[in-house]
């Protein structure tokens, strides 16, 4: 990691692609992303997130922010942006008809447990597409999420933050987790099989 | 997507390979995956799902189960698990009690947040590994979690049903999705740049 060195905006407009083009549930896409340059409101968030020293390592903080609850509006906006490329297909108005009844009664914090599994989604996503252009992506919890939503004015946007990604420049010498053997479960420890 | 024909082994252990490296929370790995191709409880999941025509068309549902909360033995084992590769720091152990002040004090209902995000970082990763293997992968939420809990004994696990993804044979013939546009929000839309 070289916080003197930006990532090329060419890298970071295809991870952001990766997350624009990303597969949610119904295609709700129910999270938004701010790309985070500014040094200022970067130190903020720093402070909002524990003081995590790696905030500070790269040029670009990615912040997701994930609905604060479904609403009929929300759907009906999806549901509008699938009928002009596809067609008012009736299938698509049951469908979306269904969402409704599913998600639109249901109490906030229920539908707030969905929304930013969505985000998570794209970090995967993030993960292999940050590799493939040969950039470090670190995604980050640990934020204090009342904080970060006062910092970025996210209330107001009808949105909660969830989770952060860093992106920074590969620096091979400077990782000092890469000597580190990889550690992961077994894989029997993790996956049953019933067949 | 072709029911008659089974993913082929080689291609679905590529596929659980993928889920079981992926990267999650402090490599806590905070859910398990349970493999499904028994056409009984398949049936029975198929049921919990609201009836969701498309789990009998893959030969794999996979179901991922997160844990129900985060205990001090969940995390000492997985820190236990990083001290064979990479030795026993001090810095390790720091970390360690730093995972259970913030998370063992708290509710399960929060913490029971956390862990299925987890399993989500996966859904994107196998949504890549599965394209690359040239599989169907088909995320499917609408579950009942109880009910799908019960099926598969998850409580007495200490874990809950999250969300299922099904794997099938490529049929591009058979997929009358593929015909139609991508839809997606616009990038303005869901992108904001503070610089």
């Amino acid at each position: 990691m070289d916080a003197a060195k930006a990532v090329p905006q060419k890298k970071v407009d295809a991870i952001i692609e990766a997350i624009h083009m990303a597969a949610t549930s119904s295609g709700t896409h129910s999270f938004e992303l701010i790309v985070v340059t500014d040094i200022e409101v970067r130190t903020q968030i720093f402070k909002a997130a524990g003081g995590q020293m790696q905030i500070n390592d790269g040029s670009h903080l990615l912040v997701f922010a994930a609905w604060d609850n479904h609403t009929a509006k929300r759907i009906d906006e999806v549901v509008g942006l699938n009928i002009k490329p596809r067609g008012d297909l009736p299938m698509l108005q049951a469908y979306c008809d269904t969402l409704k009844v599913n998600y639109v009664p249901g109490n906030a914090a229920v539908n707030y447990a969905h929304a930013p599994r969505q985000a998570y989604i794209t970090l995967g996503i993030v993960l292999v597409s940050a590799t493939e252009q040969e950039v470090d992506s670190t995604p980050m919890e640990g934020i204090d999420p009342d904080a970060v939503d006062a910092i970025l004015g996210l209330k107001q946007r009808g949105q909660r933050s969830v989770v952060l990604m860093l992106l920074n420049c590969r620096d091979e010498s400077g990782d000092w987790l890469l000597a580190l053997s990889k550690m992961r479960k077994s894989r029997e420890t993790i996956v049953t099989q019933i067949d």
